[in-house]
């Protein structure tokens, strides 16, 4: 069976944010599967905040996506044909099937999922890479005890969301920050937060004092910039900062504004830690079968902002930046 | 008895680098020491980066030095007078003992030290808090392994000094940051270090690239400003940077330059984290009984820059800032 393929290609590495004419809009059949490899058809993608870092030039924790190449992205598909045993057709796999309507790839690439326990988009948010980089950079390097203050950035987005509702489950206080009266009341009153700090429209200072009295144990830190800044200047004793992303910062094109209020590191004995979830890959499963717990017992709930029409790639990316997306950014590519 | 003691007390916040005129130079006759007080005659004061910011308003990590007060400063004295049993006159003492010839103090702020063990000034440098930082901010912060290379700057300062050296009693690679040819001789050819990068006259990212080829495990970080962003690019997986000053932004009236590669932290899973020696007093007795054995088996060497004369303070301490000093900076106010 050969399909029809549309795909956007990497035409250029971006200045600033990105535009369309960063790519090739093409179309190409697709490739049978040889030995081992598994054709999938895309149903939705992942739009991540991490995808502008992936398009440009040198060294980071993963090689950026070359000129001419399919971009990358993760995504959850139904197997159309397969070369190996372990995957049947119409079965459902998630992995890193790009911005395409259809994908042959590696068996080994590919991991099953199951539509009855969540719905699909969700594997593409808090039972995915977001989720798992919210479990693993809040417990592993968060370390957040009960009682504590644990502040998150970026709060009603994919990684954000699921940071809070850990957070909460671990008996701490959580205070989110994000954009907007809407997200604000939706962490608040949805999730559990014990406050949310719209930085569009209130003082993030004044009001870091207000909800955090006795200063932040734990920031985990979405967004970078200004607001990484102004909670440098709360953190308690001991504090851990986890450096997840700066979303605040990819498209820069005056440099990275570094945080100015480092030296409160010293003062307060505290820390700031990167993380990147693919450390994490051989515990995947166990963080998906506790979160799957939580999910079930309704103390994890899901948000999917879903976009529809590969065609809008390059637009819908641009929601992340602008703060519009609400939950996690999906792309619908098909109907299953 | 009663002396003449002239003191350098605090008269106004400086704005930038410190100026003469933001002390008072001023002679008042001592006070006798009450119960469990001891009259103490000044030797050697230590002269400190970290004074800098205690002449600063608002929260830090100790109360600043009020306007009007004694300048504070860590010293070595001879106790003169003793109403406390543990203290006999012509004892050696080391303490807060503040800018001036005199201080009547607590005798529990005191430490007897052993003029036999160590010269004096030593127990402002290598065997006092400079000592303690290198030791527990290296060792329980820094966790080098064997092997590991480990990159400090401020290197021939009172801080770096001892770093680099416990750093090579550990079997790691050690690589010095500092300003001049002949201090970088001192540490290679002297203190035993690796390597040595003029950062006057070198160019430091080339140099940390030749110097550390497998990246840097961990960075002790006395300075700030250019060069920890430099360090940042060429970090190893998983390293650690030490946070225990920023000498290069202490005088800054632009602000605090913030290290702008820190999402070098994010890309090799690093960690920033800020330390203040005094978090660790329960165990300085037993960093010093390990110091004391390092030296005596000539594996950890001290150095000082002694400068004479009480009434040069203002202008002794600004050495510091332009990296004139070479070793532990102290300023010498009385023989024994």
């Amino acid at each position: 069976m050969t399909f029809s393929n549309h795909q956007f290609r990497l035409a250029a590495r971006p200045v600033g944010a990105v535009k369309r004419s960063d790519f090739n809009y093409v179309e190409e059949p697709t490739r049978a599967p040889g030995d081992n490899e598994v054709l999938v058809k895309t149903l939705y993608l992942s739009l991540d905040p991490a995808m502008r870092g992936w398009m440009n030039e040198g060294k980071s924790y993963i090689a950026p996506v070359q000129l001419g190449e399919v971009m990358r992205a993760g995504g959850v598909g139904k197997v159309i044909e397969s070369r190996h045993p372990k995957f049947s057709p119409g079965e459902f796999v998630s992995g890193s099937l790009g911005v395409q309507e259809y994908a042959t790839l590696e068996a080994k690439l590919l991991t099953k999922i199951d539509p009855a326990l969540a719905p699909l988009p969700a594997y593409l948010g808090a039972f995915g890479m977001p989720g798992m980089t919210a479990y693993f950079g809040l417990l592993d390097i968060g370390k957040p005890q009960p009682g504590e203050t644990v502040v998150v950035s970026g709060a009603a987005g994919a990684v954000g969301t699921v940071v809070g509702q850990i957070a909460r489950i671990k008996g701490c206080r959580v205070v989110g920050i994000a954009g907007g009266q809407q997200k604000c009341e939706y962490l608040t009153q949805q999730l559990g937060f014990d406050a949310a700090i719209d930085y569009k429209a209130e003082d993030v200072k004044k009001a870091l004092r207000q909800h955090c009295p006795k200063g932040v144990d734990v920031y985990f830190d979405n967004v970078g910039g200004d607001i990484l800044d102004i909670v440098l200047t709360q953190l308690a004793r001991k504090a851990r900062i986890v450096i997840c992303g700066a979303i605040s910062q990819y498209n820069s094109t005056t440099g990275v504004k570094g945080p100015s209020n480092y030296l409160s590191l010293l003062v307060n004995r505290a820390s700031m830690t990167g993380m990147v979830v693919f450390d994490y890959a051989d515990r995947y499963a166990e963080a998906g079968r506790e979160m799957a717990g939580w999910y079930k017992a309704g103390q994890l709930k899901t948000r999917e902002d879903v976009v529809s029409g590969l065609d809008t790639f390059p637009e819908t990316l641009l929601k992340l930046f602008s703060g519009e997306n609400f939950g996690k950014l999906v792309l619908k590519v098909a109907d299953a």
